[in-house]
């Protein structure tokens, strides 16, 4: 059985790349760190009885696998080059590795990258799009939640050269998990609690990988006009995406369209079927975020307005799940060739 | 002093009518009805203290202003016709006569039109654009939440021409008091809590109310795609939209633009100044939505992305306040002479 | 392998039985019946993709246990009956048969028994009290949420003799899942959202089976003045309890009556490590009811006040959970003789 | 018309103040300062438009009244002192004046006490209880949320002397603005959220100040079990009081001892009249808290369980309202014989 270790434990990631990895069937959890050592369930209360010590970085040992969760960047580039020395394979959760042009990481986060041999070799870690680099991969770059959600959402329609690349507009309405423990004012309960609280509302950092991934579908540059909100929910982020068809089609088109993309994909759901019930509990076929929080699914939704021209995608999924910790998971499955599903 | 009275008090947008009129220092409250009469603290515990008793809608009595809220149609019609016979003046909080094009009205709401005379006649309530009108009207249709915001938020846009009219995206996120005190599924505590549900994400309703008075402003068909989402909160409405310039703007003229637009608007406030601060604590020039809950205040704020070419803007209301019977409360105050702010 | 039916799975705790249950490893879901039926995950979208098609409760076929998920009393009875003809077991998760004492069932429901007679052989589904008698029992009575939360919270306390019988207070915080999927005033998002909504504040069902279980206990009579509050989460039940000790008792006194009394029961856990950390991160050994929102767990806290001569106990879990569907199946397990966590 | 000053405005407590005393009839805002001076817009996004500039302290000039808002206890009182001395009245929104008893004070709050001479000249502003000696106090000592909720929640009780003083338990449910604006575990969204969090289970601060003016309305030492709970809502208190009465008491003889207790209070109000509506949407004869959030109300419920001799009294503020800011404008106004009631 592998051996895995998790480096940054105490955070939202780490503590979700845990909690997964702890019941695993497949791998055997050889450590966790933090730079505030303890036991575990001190930080993630979930975790009572679980006996789970965190331990110091420096006591960290060999292992096959390790996840970097929430790391800077420097210092996810230093574990990653001193564990991919050990002939381990690294799984990083935050951006360090994301983007193939070394010029936009750098206009993006604002800082020289330390280590751009190893971004070179990254592979983006969406599974349904690269499964097989995954597979083969020694470093993956784990994909930013909002990013992963819209990349699902509209690879389809991008690959089939369908919608103008020039007009897309994605809202992403997050969870707080997704701004991570530290605190700050946005993050803060009173603040957020009753609020709504828009973000970043231009050149987010997300909608580099959002445009590097589609743009690579498409086959040509891809614009994507991309706001984040946070609302006052904890776990799940809602991708509503407006797109614009360059010729006229139908919600039976897109469904059929998304059916095939995701013909293999054991967890990305299209919300396909007509829902039908009393009128004042009738639902539409939209997905919820609530019932994709704490998995590893993303859902679909697909609706047409042929009156206006538009499409509308709505792609849910958890920050910390399919946007995150269990989607490393997924890619360690892949990479170490046991069940893709397993843990999940 | 003018007497006022309200019919379907017991609901939320009543409800706030009543709160809003019992302190209101230029007008008389003659009376608030409801089917279901009694305390009003029965269903509105704050005005535990108020002695207000809700009487039955028969034995209302004559006043100067009747505000008809959240009526069904048929009803809300029978009303203003009744009250209009007796020379009062009438707010319809309602959606009865808010369209200009009777087929569009049939279509959308999908019943013939009870009383298409009085909806010919009807002045559309937003003060900022329509205000000598409702002075002078008998009959105000008050304009639907998400409508309010969107239209406020893009008017200086359409108006300037600076904007493609075909391409203009509004995601509407509203908080549950919007969807009234009647229950339904998505309006369960135990469904929205922790959850976003997406709602008519094609062609709702007051998509129609936007086309018609952004499509006035701009001179030419405007299309507005627009897609409401349900969210955890009691009180407010976020409208995020994303629009495409004809030619590049900066921030700064955008300012500019709005601040001319709304120079005599006193409930319209355009977040303008650089907010500069610690950097965790630091908090974007965005308006919040928590900041208008029970207020009749608007508040817009705008982004550019140059390098996308998008305008983004953002626009918070209260659908109870300025969405709803706050501003109705305004445009009663146009109709009557008395100071635009009183009792606001 | 033993298989198993779900009546009432459209609710939120026969949703809850369904998703535990579809992947229970040792039994096989035979069917899962609704007065509506069609796709479960038309009522239960996380389990889209699932492909569970609910029934209709005529199409039920015999199996080896059923559970009857909030069923109206008299149709419990008549389910209940029916399948224990059929040789099945079964577990109502519902209140026809929590009480002992007819009169005391009578009062308290307002209605005459339907089926007295069952009532007598049903056995209190409260693991940790009763294993025994539920490996054996044809028919399990599952206890109410609030009820088991304060059952485990006390038992120590009060089968060790150490508190005042007569001055029991215990305040029950309860997500609005508690209150299922019936629409009402309490339940809707509008009402409960940023409210507290305080429910039957003396003799609340619940109040009698805690008193039932906790006087058998004791060996004497106790009282419990139980009062229930609504509060805007959606999973999971805080029962706060003040209660006196008849003779001074240190904190580690407690710790080690707890400890002992839960030592072998898988699902109770006893916060007993001292925390420590900086302090605006510092947390209490207090249990968070997030931490077993969704889960069959029941985590206990311990505190003294020895100035003022009383003992504080909280107690949370999952009213779906450990307080409902989940220990139901821990309840079918020990029936079944399989392992007792299996599925959980 | 007198001058106020605001120190402290731009956390939640003076932020509060701010808001009240500009529009405020019968004073003037002198100024309102901060460590962190700026636009007042930009901290308190509500301010928008209200063009508030907070200024340094140092820039602080004499006026008539100063209101100290969460200031550290040394800053409170060098402040204090200094604006006596310039003949202001002070009210300290504070813990620095709260307990009569030096001793007891400098345990609570671990500290040798600053300027305990000051101390004794306080007046506990429950101007319920002590109307004529804030009338004439030159500092008021404004008292805690839960305190203030308990206190007017129990008084009538323990000044008739109707109760046992041995047995009063009062588990205090909070928003999290009264954590203010200071960052912490407890206080971050993604863990508050959904969640319930025990604080402080025995011996918080404010059970003191409870005991100290119980007892003295009731003539002998009074011993309150205070366990406070934080609960993910932003603005409000319930105070949840479970007492039993040394000899029978009807839910009538309760009421009417609590409407002539507070006959003459204008913002507290009990809730007495029977509630009867249709059965799903009826509700029970108690405060909801979201009635009073925003206010300078209190509102209290009173119901009695006689078959175990238990008396329950359910007492709801908003902490910055009737239970912080609210109440010092309150006790403002009465030391400056202005109506009670201005401006609020």
């Amino acid at each position: 059985m592998k051996s895995v270790g998790i480096a940054g434990a105490s955070g939202y990631m780490g503590g979700e790349a845990l909690r997964v990895l702890l019941r695993h069937p497949e791998v055997k959890l050889a450590w966790a760190s933090s730079r505030t050592p303890g036991p575990a369930e001190a930080v993630h209360p979930d975790l009572c009885g679980a006996s789970v010590e965190l331990i110091h970085p420096d006591d960290a040992t060999p292992c096959d696998v390790v996840f970097l969760a929430s790391l800077p960047t420097a210092v996810a580039a230093a574990a990653a080059r001193h564990w991919l020395a050990g002939d381990a394979r690294v799984i990083d959760l935050g951006a360090a590795f994301r983007l193939h042009d070394r010029a936009t990481w750098e206009r993006v986060y604002g800082e020289p990258h330390p280590a751009w041999d190893l971004a070179g070799e990254a592979v983006y870690g969406v599974p349904e799009l690269h499964r097989d680099e995954i597979a083969r991969a020694r470093l993956i770059a784990n994909p930013g939640c909002f990013s992963s959600a819209a990349i699902l959402g509209l690879a389809p329609l991008l690959r089939a050269g369908w919608i103008d690349p020039a007009h897309v507009v994605v809202d992403g309405l997050s969870g707080s998990a997704g701004m991570g423990a530290e605190p700050s004012r946005v993050a803060h309960h009173a603040e957020l609690g009753g609020n709504l609280i828009p973000y970043h509302a231009v050149a987010h950092r997300h909608t580099f990988e959002m445009e590097q991934e589609l743009s690579a579908l498409a086959g040509k540059p891809v614009r994507v006009c991309f706001t984040p909100v946070y609302v006052p929910i904890v776990r799940g982020i809602l991708d509503l995406c407006h797109v614009f068809p360059t010729a006229p089609r139908s919600r039976a088109e897109l469904l059929a369209l998304y059916r095939e993309f995701y013909a293999e994909a054991p967890f990305v759901h299209v919300w396909d079927q007509p829902v039908a019930s009393d009128s004042s509990w009738r639902h539409e076929p939209y997905p919820w975020v609530s019932a994709v929080a704490g998995t590893n699914q993303c859902q679909i939704g697909i609706d047409v307005d042929r009156e206006r021209g538009c499409i509308v995608i709505l792609s849910v999924l958890d920050s910390l799940g399919k946007g995150g910790a269990q989607v490393g998971v997924e890619n360690m499955n892949l990479m170490l060739g046991v069940p893709r599903q397993a843990g999940l």
